[in-house]
């Protein structure tokens, strides 16, 4: 029997506004569709924090056996600034700043993307599919939701008919609006518009000449709107109906909106069972925001390079930290709070390292004691939280518990010899399981300590900044090459020099 | 003045059959497309070889200053077993074998990829375009042929046909071979063949129902042939014509020859200027292949773990050794050759190292003498041979030359102060940017963590002595003070200078 058949999840679902029990379309396999990020700029610790938290979910269903195929997108084309109909494309705009092709702004910054997951230990998505790679089965879908009525075309544009859709289904559930309530606060059309109303969203949409990213379609050149490429690709690799479908909260409204709205559209069918969003990051309290300084990416986070930062924080320390909340709530960055995290982390990798170490002064147990069982409740505990939506901070707070229980064995304060061994075994499976195959964290204490390399680094950037000032080219010459050879690499940024080793 | 003014390259053109001076289209950019893998299963080290070789052609180029845009694809559809019009999907079969999805078969084995490139210290390329992905272009372009005549359709299949074009250039050009020749060595067509000629090639195949990779089309539901792909992507990303198209020499009699026929008959040019083709690998002089049990793939190289290896060999050490031989001659793996190679890269790493270590025992001298000229000379003789088609064996021989000088001169055999300063800042700049920049060799020795902190030291204990030799007593009072806080104690001595930490 897998472990699925006995653990029952319940998860939150933004669609209903309550917490459903999971039960997968098709016993024992998960589809789970997650929206990925924009390539046009280093990923933003936002995304950071929905792909971990997905990637959590995605570790605690293989764990539990369920078979997963989990699709994370790539957008390279279609997303415009502001994220609406008009304006300029993203990438586009981007490749306009640095003077390259889209396509290599797209290669640039996917390769940081998968760089910074493989930092934070997570795992690849099953498939992971670009908009600019779907562009036959999204002008397909396009066609098939005129045919159906509920697309019309205007000067090589096909918009999405809302208010027929509405029809067929409350097309505000997801954001909990109705209709009328979303045309409220929705701005008239003036002259410049052409469609018919507010909500509608450009499915596929006439390039201007200038435009880079655009491809031949039955109604002219043309490029796919922002929301047409999930629902395509979900689709494709999903089916029409899949389990999960998940994002950051700020897509709630517009972008899975119209998700739903085309999906609909096209077969009459709402594409996903659940939907997950994850919430926001906020810095001291505040929001983070580019114009308010206080944005820092994650290689600043990992080498302690912006000024709101008192020290680097490692990588398995942010990702504990972000586990530390709720996917469902708030995190607040603060140095304190990275701080406690990064002493809780170690906390629990020390439990984790003492764990092989231990054995019964005697012989285990023959049969249950009140230690045995007490034990036992913590480990099932762990999965009831798991269960629970997810439920990460109670996780790490159980796992704390157990901790103490192992420091406990060790320092012979409460015997070993009162487990029996099944539970002793169970201890070391579920202990290591949860940490290392479900939260997803390495054991980076192993390394030898960072804190010398980061100060030395830290010296040689001075020298290097003193060089450049005094174009003392030999000296940085110099510097350049042996970090080169020592495989560090440096990145000279807006807000400062960042550097990376391997 | 960039470097690559100064430097003329010449490079053997397989179209040619000769060595050619190297002049790209626009002064100081390059265009280059190399044929990527197809992602089915873990990469062959024949592939790594021709990555590696072109990687460092890459590398000298933007060495040299220019400004290189270098697509390398990723065939994920398309790409028959047999590499012929028929049979199974290569990515299709194996994702059948593995019972899932080609797509998950395709990000399986690009992640896969991605890091075996990575290991090697192989650069990402400017774009990495897949053949999914540019579906609207390869259709695009198949109408393109058959509008101007050198397509036809027979039963939703388009065939190119290589008769017609034979009338505009010679088809068989890239192999050496005239068409009546390779009519002679080409079956008759049975009954089972639709297309006119035997030498005809599909450019899109009709799906039949079983295919999963599949795209609506002006000619019903199919494919684009394995061809097309790298015809349309060079045309998108570099041109109709550009630079350098390379490629194992495997592909140039039929894929690189059929992808001029398509340019061709597109548009009626020869794509690339510059057509270079690197040679195969063999094992023990045998040709590698799985059914002689003599195919290993790179992490069993790396780990040591086929029966044919006697011990693991590092990334860096087979990088070494493929660039031991020229890209154009055979490679043949056995132990020894693998042996020699790590002490020769090795051998290479330690004077690397020495090299921030010299300094004169009195001063440099104030004019030329025969040892500033020798050393020149050598310095010259590294560009003259990656001038001389990318000579990397060469290369390394005069790399080895100059680490005799590096070796003489710190055990006084030869005395350094005979050079004069420039030249020994030349010395340091043009050996260091030849093993790290071109060679794209990293310093494995020093690779454990506490090898970081070697180097560290090393590199601030030069920097030191140069503040010191200077009086700049700013940065050695920086030095010190920093040291001192990171617990660092430096002792100066008769022997050199020590260190010590905590």
């Amino acid at each position: 029997m897998s472990l699925y058949q006995q653990q029952e999840i319940k998860l939150y679902n933004t669609l209903t506004r309550q917490k459903e029990v999971f039960r997968p379309l098709v016993a024992g396999k998960v589809g789970m569709y997650v929206c990925g990020p924009t390539v046009y700029q280093n990923v933003h610790l936002g995304n950071c924090r929905t792909f971990i938290s997905f990637d959590v979910m995605y570790r605690y269903l293989k764990h539990l056996g369920y078979q997963v195929r989990y699709v994370r997108n790539i957008t390279d084309a279609g997303h415009m600034v502001g994220d609406g109909d008009e304006g300029e494309d993203k990438v586009a705009k981007q490749a306009r700043l640095e003077q390259v092709e889209p396509m290599e702004i797209v290669q640039q910054y996917t390769v940081g993307f998968h760089h910074v997951m493989e930092q934070f230990n997570a795992l690849p998505p099953s498939i992971e599919p670009t908009a600019t790679g779907h562009i036959v089965e999204q002008i397909d879908m396009t066609q098939q939701i005129v045919e159906n009525g509920y697309g019309y075309e205007i000067d090589g544009t096909i918009y999405c008919d809302v208010n027929r859709l509405n029809e067929l289904y409350p097309y505000g559930q997801l954001s909990g609006r109705k209709l009328e309530d979303l045309y409220s606060n929705t701005r008239e059309l003036d002259g410049q518009d052409q469609k018919r109303n507010p909500l509608d969203f450009a499915l596929w949409k006439k390039a201007k000449p200038e435009h880079i990213q655009k491809w031949n379609s039955p109604w002219g050149t043309g490029f796919p709107g922002w929301h047409l490429e999930c629902s395509a690709m979900s689709q494709k690799y999903l089916g029409e109906q899949f389990d999960i479908h998940g994002g950051g909260l700020d897509l709630a409204p517009t972008h899975h909106t119209n998700e739903i709205a085309q999906s609909m559209a096209c077969c009459g069918k709402q594409p996903a069972q659940y939907w997950l969003h994850t919430n926001m990051l906020t810095v001291n309290g505040t929001k983070m925001s580019k114009s308010l300084g206080n944005s820092f990416l994650p290689h600043e986070l990992f080498a302690g390079s912006h000024p709101l930062l008192e020290q680097p924080y490692s990588p398995m320390t942010v990702r504990f930290f972000f586990l530390q909340a709720h996917y469902r709530s708030t995190v607040d960055f603060s140095n304190e709070a990275l701080q406690a995290a990064e002493k809780g982390y170690r906390r629990l990798m020390a439990a984790f390292q003492l764990l092989p170490k231990l054995s019964p002064a005697n012989s285990f147990a023959t049969s249950s004691t009140a230690e045995d069982v007490a034990l036992n409740a913590l480990l099932d505990e762990c999965y009831a939280c798991m269960n629970d939506d997810f439920n990460t901070p109670q996780t790490i707070a159980v796992l704390f518990g157990i901790a103490a229980k192992i420091n406990a064995y060790h320092h012979q304060q409460a015997p070993l010899g009162d487990l029996q061994s099944a539970t002793f075994e169970r201890l070391k499976m579920v202990f290591s399981s949860m940490i290392i195959d479900v939260l997803g964290l390495l054991d980076e204490t192993n390394a030898a300590d960072s804190g010398v390399t980061d100060g030395l680094m830290s010296l040689i950037l001075e020298i290097r900044a003193n060089a450049r000032a005094n174009k003392d080219w030999t000296t940085s010459d110099i510097i350049r090459n042996q970090l080169t050879a020592l495989g560090i690499s440096v990145k000279d940024g807006k807000e400062g020099t960042t550097w990376n080793l391997g």
